[in-house]
């Protein structure tokens, strides 16, 4: 089988990913993008990681996309997508374990008032804050896919209240659940429908003095609506790992405000050790007619 | 029976301990240290946490002292502690529980390279860091008690290799485990058999790039010695919550130190809600005559 491999990786992160690849499924063929221009019928499968956009076009073979991130918002934007070829996102073990514990740090720290004592340190503060126990802390994870529902058990056995929302339980039921929450972890999907969900009017709903992490999309939030909640003192912290531009502009107020913390988009990243385990089944499958895995429904964007 | 309670409280913290223990043992008369002397033939049980010395003299029937905090070394230091009479320690399910949130929250920093973000926060500099799985990080927990218990199975539980020494195991496990660990968590008691275990030869003995984390006493650390292994990078990071001078004195080195995280020996508080419990089941146990928990060996100095 010929398999297209590009996307946008860093420097040398392609070698790596190409050498697991072969590792894992040695008797495919691994093209760039060069080389199934080349021989374009031949290529049954593309492994990608927000490629191109325009890369995917005559390749009248194709049959599958098998994405390498777990976020396919960028890829399904490419108006180029060859229609009713199958897409599949990365589902990697070892990447919902990552983002689980980053989501604990977060809570842990928010809970603990470790960001705090962070500050004190740079002020030579000596000064213990009142500790809550765990169960006192109540967490609302939104998103309950396979990362959301790992976060959500992790934090539960850590004995944090946790309320799962997904988007079919309806508005209604996260308005209901935002004032209960001390801290709100943001796993959605990003869709049209949860764009700039994280607005004026959610953080007006949070419960005063709780907490956002934000570990999905740059555009669910917007960042006007949270620099203002956060300097009303309506909301405590944000924990932000994703942003509108990446990577974050100089000179962005979220850089050096004292109640937002920062992350490179590191909170989980695919790991491809484990990652093209997941891409040879499903490319196995292809080849022997087997059901597909972890497909996208374009109608819902994930 | 008549309870002495006093002890080193923060201002208002007496009152809270006052309430919770006469909730918890209402039969109970609590006496402060003015009151036990006015009476002293009727005091029975002190329960201090850390009292002046000599606070314990002259109490002729008294058949216990229970602690309040968890580490009794500075109780034990008082030579005018009445001989004989039984001490215990606070065993406290709240504070091993905190304590794992703070060893867990210092592992996943550590780990993840948290630390490393926040510093490069304050710099605008954006740069992803190579992501570890947790099986690869390797941690050694000093100390097996009820602490040192619940931290390495709260470790274990995110996927951690967590090896457990007591000083029961001797000096050549230690020095043969060192060398295996990303990170050494210290929950030792304080003895003159660990006093300043921590020292140069303890550090070399380390992997190089490995982090220390010190949540037991400041004086189980050398603290020239842990500022030349990060100065000289054998150690990469030191995440301190307890220091031979407490609070740590304005300009003192770690407070500065970009390799040093420091804690105002916050890492876990005894929980009065709680800790009144486990002092009011002892004094019931001592009221009928039942065995007493969690009762110091003064040989071993725990």
């Amino acid at each position: 089988m010929k398999v297209l491999l590009c996307g946008d990786f860093d420097p040398g992160e392609e070698a790596i990913w190409r050498a697991e690849l072969e590792g894992a499924l040695p008797q495919a063929q691994w093209l760039d993008l060069a080389a199934a221009r080349a021989a374009p019928a031949a290529v049954e499968a593309a492994v990608v990681a927000n490629p191109p956009p325009g890369s995917l076009q005559g390749l009248p073979a194709l049959r599958l996309v098998q994405s390498l991130w777990a976020g396919v918002d960028r890829l399904l934007d490419d108006p180029t997508l060859p229609p009713g070829v199958p897409i599949a996102r990365m589902v990697d073990p070892a990447m919902n374990a990552a983002m689980a514990e980053t989501a604990l740090w977060a809570v842990l720290a928010l809970h603990r008032g470790f960001f705090r004592y962070l500050e004190q340190q740079r002020r030579e503060q000596w000064q213990p804050l009142p500790q809550r126990r765990a169960d006192e802390v109540a967490v609302l994870v939104l998103g309950q896919g396979a990362m959301g529902g790992t976060v959500s058990e992790r934090l539960r056995g850590q004995g944090y209240p946790v309320t799962g929302w997904r988007r079919s339980d309806g508005s209604a039921a996260l308005w209901a659940a935002l004032p209960q929450a001390a801290i709100v972890i943001n796993l959605l999907p990003l869709t049209p429908q949860t764009r700039g969900l994280l607005d004026a009017r959610f953080f007006a709903v949070m419960a005063r003095g709780s907490c956002v992490v934000n570990l999905a999309r740059g555009a669910h939030l917007v960042d006007a609506d949270l620099l203002d909640a956060l300097d009303r003192g309506q909301l405590e912290h944000a924990v932000l790992d994703v942003f509108a531009v990446e990577p974050l502009p100089a000179g962005h107020p979220y850089w050096r405000h004292p109640r937002v913390t920062v992350l490179p988009h590191a909170a989980a990243a695919t790991d491809p050790r484990s990652a093209a385990r997941v891409v040879a089944d499903n490319l196995q499958r292809l080849a022997r007619g087997a059901p597909l895995l972890h497909l996208v429904d374009p109608r819902r964007g994930y």
